[in-house]
C-alpha cells in the first residue's frame, strides 16, 4: 500500500473516455513508475485453443471496452479503489504464437519481472493456457494456492492430440506440479456434455468441487459465494476467469462458448461475494474479440477485470 | 378517451408485417385525425452523448422492429389497447444536431404542439437530454410529477465539460427546475461504478430511491414493482426508460452499456406491476442501432414502448 | 435397442472438432448404417413464415455449431447417449420452397422414408410449418400423441391471408385432424400481444395449457417441468421447440423474436426435467442463421437438440 | 409534366435526413397528391427466391438508405430532377406470401392503380418475380417495351421445381407473353457457371444479347451505354435492375451473390449514358437486407434508383 | 531531419503485431522524445457530423489497424521511412463534444501544441470539422497552403442549421479566412447529388478544381495524379482525406457514405504519383468504426496515413 | 479421364442448393468412388498465422458458400467440367492444431492418401503453411513445378519468432528443398510495406518475378495472363491462392489484410487466361470466416475453386 497520494486513472470528466491512453480502465502505464500495487499484464496468446481462436486480440479489445467504466468510486464496495491501491497497466507479454512450450516459458519469465515491481497482477488473456506459467510464478511468491475457476470447462483434461499443454488442462498441469492447495478449488459455471466420463472421475480425484451452472440458477448469487468462501477460508486465493462462464448471449465472443451459462449480473454478484478473501493474483481470460459484437463481451470482461481489482483493494 | 371507435393499427393479417406504413405498430398518423388519447412522439438527438452516439436512428429503427408486434391484444392485462384509446404517430421532432441548447428549446416546442392534440405522449429518443424539455413541457400540463426511472446511471451529474444540458445531467436540472415531486422518484437498474462518491450523495439529496439492478435480481420483479407503486401513490407518473438498464445480451444497441443488467423479462414484469397507476408521459430513449444486431434491441424496445402504451390504456 | 456396439460421433480428441464429417454432432449417415434408434433430419423448408425468413439455412447451420458440443458423455443424467443408442444423420428432406402444399407431402414423404430405418426422429427446421407433416407421420406410428411445445407462440391461428398451412397454424391444423391427445398439450414459454382476444379462446378450446415465459421466471424451471409431466403422463410425447422461445438475447437469428424469453439455461433445465417420459419424436425449429451472430442461436439450438437426444437415450 | 410548381423532397437542410419522412429520398406520399409524374413503388415479396431469402425488407431498406440522398440537384445531368417531373412514394402492394400466383396477380393490380394516378413507375422489389407483372401492367401501357436487364443471371430459366413463376424466369415468362420488342434485349453483368450450356442457347433464341461483367471491365462504361443505346433505338424502354449485378463487395446484401461483378461506379457511369433514352418504367430488385452491412448495398441501390428517375427527369 | 538513427516502430519480427504498444505502427510516443520529425495526433470530435456519427472512435481504431502495417520498409518508394525522419504518436486531443466552437479552439491549441515539437503532423479524425482548426495552426506555420482534397463531398457548405462550423463547411470557412492558396486547390473524388445548382457555383468561385470519382475511372490513376501535381507547383501543400472518397464496399465505416466512389487501389496509387511535393501537413477523417466491418475501413485508412507519412519521408 | 459417365454434382434444380450434401459444390465424396480425376481435399489448419487466425473454418465455409455454383456449365471455356473429369470431395485432412512440425507431416501424408486414388488435388486450406507439405507431395509425383502465387504477400521470409515454418515462409522453404522450377515462379497480387529491403532482395533471388496489384491496374488482366504464361511455358504447373489477394472489400474474411488489391473479376480474368497450362495441382488458402460477412469472401473464394477445377477440365 502506498502511502502517498496514488496517480488516479484518468477522469473522464477531463479527457473524454474515447480519448486518451489506451490502457486499462485509462491507468497509468507500470514503465512510468517505480512500483505498483496491481498491474494489469496482457497476455496475447491464443495458440493453445482448441475450436475458435481470436484471444489473442483479448488484451487490446478488453482495454479499449475499460475506456467506459468509471473507475473511480466503486458503490457496493463503497471505496475508491485506485485510492486505495495504487495501480498500473504493465503492458504485454510478447510470446511466440507458434510454440507453446516456448510461450509457457516466456510468460513465466514476463509475470516474474512484473511481480518485481508490482505486489499483485491481474493478467487479462489469451486463452486459459497463459494460467500454467503463472501460476507457476505465484507459487514462488505465495506457495500452492486456494482456487476460485470460473469456467464452462473442467479444464483437466490430460492431453489433446498428444499436447500436454493447451487451454483444455492447465488445472490438471498446476495440480501435478504441486502449485493448488488441495481441496480448496472450486469450478463455477461448469455445463455441456463432456469427451468421458472419466473427466469427472479425474477432476474429483484432484479435489475440485464443482458448482454449475445450473446450481448457481437453484441456488441464487449469494449461497454460492459462501458455499466457495467456505472452501477458501484464509488461505492465499487465486481466482481464474473463463469469460465462457457467462452465456454465450452475455459473451459471444469467447472461443468455445457453451448454451446454458451465467448472467453477467450473476458472476459480479459473486465476486462482490468475495470480499475480504486472502486474493493473491486473478486472471481473465479467453477473450475471443472477432466473435464480438458491439463490445458485449469485451465490456462483460472489463467490469469482472475491474471488480478483481476492487478485491485487492477490500482487501487493502 | 374517444366515443367513436378508435382507428385501429393496420392488421398483420390483411397487410404483411414488413409492408405498409412505417409508423410505431402501424397506426394513423397523427397528421390524419384531428386529436388522439397517446400520441408516439420520435426525437431523433444525440448530441448529447458521451461514449458511443447513434442513437438519433432510434426513433425509425423502433418503428421499424414495432412492425412485429401484432398490437390489437393484450394477453395480460386483457384489454384491447388500440380501441380503449386512440393512438397516433406524432413523426419527428426536427432539432439541430450542432446546438444542445437549441435542441432543447425544439424539443420543448414540439412536445407542447403535439399535446396541443393528443392528451400524452410517450417519446421515443433519442439520448436521455431529450427528457428535461420533455418535463417542462409535461409541468405545464401536469405540475411536478412522481417519477420512474429505469436506467444502468443515475443521470443526476451536474456538468461535464463545463456542459450542464446532456444526457447525464436530466434529472438534476429537472429537480432544479421544481419539474419532480419531492421523494416520489426511483431510480431502478442502476449498477457500475462511479466518478465521484458525491455522486451517490447528491443523487439522494435531491430524493431519489434506488432499486439497484442487483436488487431485482435478489428481490424480485413484483417485489420491486410494489416498492416502486408504493413511492408513487396516486401521483401523475412519468416513466423514463433507458434502453440501457437492460443488460448488454438484452440491448447491445446503446451508448454507454454496462454488465450486469437487467433481463427484458424483468423489465416487461415490473411494468406491468405499474398496470393503474396515473401514468401522464412516458419515453423509450438511448437505443443507438449502430451497436444493434438483428434488431434485438428494437424489439426489446418496442415492446417496452407498447406497455408503456398499455398502461395509459389500462388507466384509461 | 443396439445389440452390438453402436457407431459413436467421430471424437474431438481424434479428430479436431472443426474438421471431418459435417453431420450432426458428426453421427455417422444414416446411409452407411442398417437402421439406427434416432435419426436427426434437417428440414430446410421457410416458406411457411411471416415476417424474418432464413430458417432454410437452419440444418446446416446447427449441424456446423453441433461439431463444438462433446456428446460422449451426458453429466447431468450420468450417460453415454450414443452407447445406449444407435444415432445417424439422415441428411435433409428435399422440398420445394414455391410450394407449401407440395412440401408438406414430401416432407411427410420424407420423414416416412426415416421412420422406415430409424425407430424416432428429431427433425431439425426448418420452420414450424414442417411440424405438420411430421405429426402425421407420427400419428402412423403411434396414434395422438401428448405434446410439450416451446415457442413464444400459440402457433394455433386458423388462416392467414387464407392461407391455412403456414408456420403460424400446425398445432390448430394438427388439433382438427386428431392428431394431438386430448388436455394434454402444453404451450411453455407464450409472451407477447396478440391479433385478438379470440385467439387464447380458440386455444384453450383446443385443449393446450399455457405455461407463460413470465411462469418460469416466477415458478422456476423445476415446477414447471413438474407441472409439464403432470400433464403427459405416460403417454406418448412429442416434443416440438420454436427456438425463439428464448429471448432475442439468446437467440437472436430467429424469425419472431419476442423480447421477454426463456434463458437458455431455463431450457435446458426444464428438458432434463422431463427425463422419462415416453417420447417417441421431437423437432427444433424456426433458426434462422441469417439473424444469428457468432453462433449464439445454433449453439443454443444444437445443444436443445442434444438434449432431446438424451430423452430418447434416458428412456432407452 | 406539372405546370405548377412541384412538391419537392423535404430538404435536409431543414429537417435532418435521419429525421422526417420514411418515404424515398424524403418525397411526398402518393396519398396527398392528385397525380404524379413518377411514383416510387416498394414491393415487399420474396417467396420466389430459390437461395437467400429476405428482399422482402427490400423497399423499407431502400427507403431508409435513400434518406442521405440529397436529391434536389443532379451534377452529372445538371438539372432538379423532382422540379422538373413531380415525383411521389405510392407506398407498398400488400401480396401473399404464402403464394406467388396470388402475389402475382396483387401486383399486377397494385401496378395498374397507381398507374391511374403515376405517369410512370420505378418500383423497389422485392424479388425478381414481381418483373412478370410489371411487365404485365406496362404492356398494356406501351405496347411491348425494348429491355435492358442488369443482373449476374439471365432469369429466362424454365421451370423450377416445377414452378414456372420465379425469380429465375421473368424474362422468359415475359418473352412467352409477348411483353418484350424483339431483339431490342440486352442483359448486362452477366456472370457465373451455369445449369447447362442450354441455358445460352435459350437465351439466344429469345432475341437477348449479353454484356457480361467481364465486357465492362474490358470495353469500359461508355463503351458498354453505347451498345445499349444502339439496340434500344427509339423504343420504349423498361430498365430492370437486379442488385446482384454488382459485385458482393458493393452489394453483400442479396439473395444469389457472384464474384467477379461491377462496381457502383460503372452501373451508375452505365445508367448516366443512356440518358434520353424512351424510359418507360423501371425497378431495382433483390436487395436483401438481412445480408446487408452498414447499409453498404441499400446506400448503391438508393443511388441507383435515383439515376433511374432521374432518367425520367431527363426524358422530361 | 535528425542526425543520429531514429528510434524505429516496434518490429513485428521480435514483438507479435497484435501485442505492444497501440500507438500507430507502433511508433514511440512524442512523450518519450525530445521532438520529431512527423507527428501522428488523434483528434476524436464528431460532433459535427450531419448524418451517421462515430468518427470519434476513429483515432484509437486506426490506430489499432495499423498494427498490421509492417511500417520498415517502403518497396514503391524504395525507401525506409522511419529511418529518415523520426515519426511519434502525440496521442489525442482532448476535446469538447458538446461545444462545436470551443473543441475548435481546443483543437487549434493542441496542432500548435505539438508543433512546437514536431516538424509536421498528419491528424487522424475525427469528422472533417477538424480540418478548420488544423489549417488555422498550418497557416502560422507556413502561411496559405495549395490543397488536395479528396472526398465524396464538397465540404464547402456555408450553414446548415444556421450553424457555420461542421463539417460540411470547412473548406468554404478557410477560404474565408485566408488559408488556402487561390487556385490551387483540388477535389477529388467527388460525387453524388447536391442539396442546390449553387453548390457547385460557390465551389467554382473559391477556385477548387473538381476531379469526379467517374473521372478517375476514366482517366486513370497517373492522369489525375498528374493533374494534381500541376496545380500544386511548388507551392507548401496540405493534403485532406476524407475516408469517404471511397467507395462504401471499400470504406463502409464512414458517416456518409455514398455509391460509385474509388477503390482503395486507385487512391494509393494517386499518393504515390504524389511523392516529391512539398507536402506540409495532413489529415484522414470520417472514419466511423461503429460501421465498419473486419477492420475493411481502418485497414485502408492506416495504409492511407503512412503513404502520407512516406510522402513526408521523401520530401525528406 | 473416365471412361465411363461421370457422377455429376447434385444439381440445383433436383435439390434446393440450400439443402443435401455439405461437399464442394455438391460433388460426390470421395470414399463413395474408387477414384476420380481431381479431388478437393480441405485442410483445416491455421496455427501458423502472424495475425488474425480463423483459417481452420476455411474448409467449411468454403464448402457451404460453393453450394451457390451451379457448377454443371462453364460458359467461358463452354464446357462441362465435371463429365470431362470425374470430381470428388476428399474431406478433411486431420492435424494437429498445437504442433506445426507434425501437422506439416500430417498434411503431407493425407495428400499422398488422396493423390493415391486421385490424379490431382485442389486444396482449400487453411493458411499458407499448409503449402509446403502439398509441394513436398507433388515433387514426388510431377518433379519441380512452375508456380503461379497469387498474394498480396511474397511468403518468402526466413523465420518468424524463430520458426521456420510458418505461414509465411513456404516459398522460401519450397525454394531451398527444390521443390519449385528455377525462374518459372511468378507472384501476382503483391503490394504493401515490409519489414526490410531484404525481403526483395531474397525474393528475387529465388527466381521469382512480381505482379504487383498496381500493375493489375496498369496493365489489365490479359496482359498480365500473358505474362504469366510466358514465364510458364509448358512446366508442369502449380497455382496458390492467398484469398488476401483481392482486396479487403472484396475478401474480408482472411487473417492478413492489405488495402489495394485486386477485385474478384481480376483474378477470375487471370485465371481464364491461363486456360491451357499444364496444370497438376493447385490451392485456395487463408480464408477466415471470423471475418468474413454475408460469405462475400467465402463466394469468391469458392468460384476461384471452381475456376481452379475448370483448368484441370480444359486440359483434360
Amino acid at each position: 500500500m502506498m502511502d502517498e497520494p496514488t496517480i488516479q486513472p484518468v477522469s473522464g470528466t477531463a479527457v473524454p473516455r474515447y480519448a486518451g491512453p489506451s490502457t486499462f480502465v485509462r491507468l497509468p502505464e507500470l514503465r512510468d513508475l517505480d512500483r505498483c500495487d496491481v498491474a494489469i499484464l496482457g497476455i496475447p496468446f491464443d495458440s493453445g485453443v482448441s475450436y475458435r481462436p481470436g484471444a489473442r486480440f483479448g488484451p487490446s479489445a478488453i482495454r479499449q471496452a475499460s475506456r467506459m467504466l468509471r473507475p473511480q468510486f466503486h458503490p457496493i464496495h463503497e471505496m475508491e479503489p485506485f485510492a486505495l491501491l495504487q495501480g498500473a497497466d504493465a503492458g504485454d507479454v510478447a510470446c511466440n504464437p507458434f510454440d507453446i512450450m516456448e510461450s509457457i516459458v516466456q510468460i513465466e519469465r514476463g509475470v516474474d519481472e512484473v511481480l518485481e515491481r508490482a505486489s499483485s497482477i491481474v493478467s487479462i488473456g489469451g486463452d486459459h493456457t497463459v494460467l500454467l506459467p503463472i501460476l507457476r510464478s505465484m507459487h514462488r511468491a505465495h506457495g500452492p494456492v486456494a482456487l476460485v475457476h470460473f469456467d464452462a470447462h473442467l479444464d483437466t483434461w490430460d492431453t489433446y492430440f498428444g499436447a500436454a499443454y493447451t487451454h483444455g488442462t492447465p488445472f490438471r498441469r498446476a495440480w501435478e506440479e504441486g502449485l493448488l492447495l488441495e481441496d480448496r478449488a472450486t469450478h463455477v459455471g461448469i455445463r455441456g456434455p463432456l469427451f468421458s466420463p472419466g473427466d469427472l472421475v479425474d477432476d474429483a480425484r484432484f479435489g475440485f468441487e464443482i458448482v454449475s451452472a445450473m446450481d448457481v440458477l437453484d441456488e441464487g448469487r449469494q449461497a454460492v459465494a459462501d458455499r466457495i468462501r467456505h472452501r477458501l477460508g484464509d488461505a492465499p486465493v487465486y481466482v481464474s476467469i473463463d469469460i465462457d462462464v457467462l452465456d454465450p448471449a452475455f459473451a459471444p465472443g469467447t472461443g468455445t462458448p457453451e448454451a446454458g451459462g451465467l448472467t453477467s449480473r450473476e458472476i459480479l454478484g459473486i465476486l462482490r461475494g468475495l470480499a475480504g478473501v486472502n486474493l493473491v493474483g486473478a486472471d481473465i481470460v479467453e477473450v475471443a474479440p472477432p466473435y464480438d459484437h458491439a463490445e458485449v463481451t469485451t465490456v462483460a470482461a472489463s467490469h469482472v477485470a475491474y471488480e478483481l481489482l476492487a478485491l485487492f483493494a477490500k482487501k487493502a
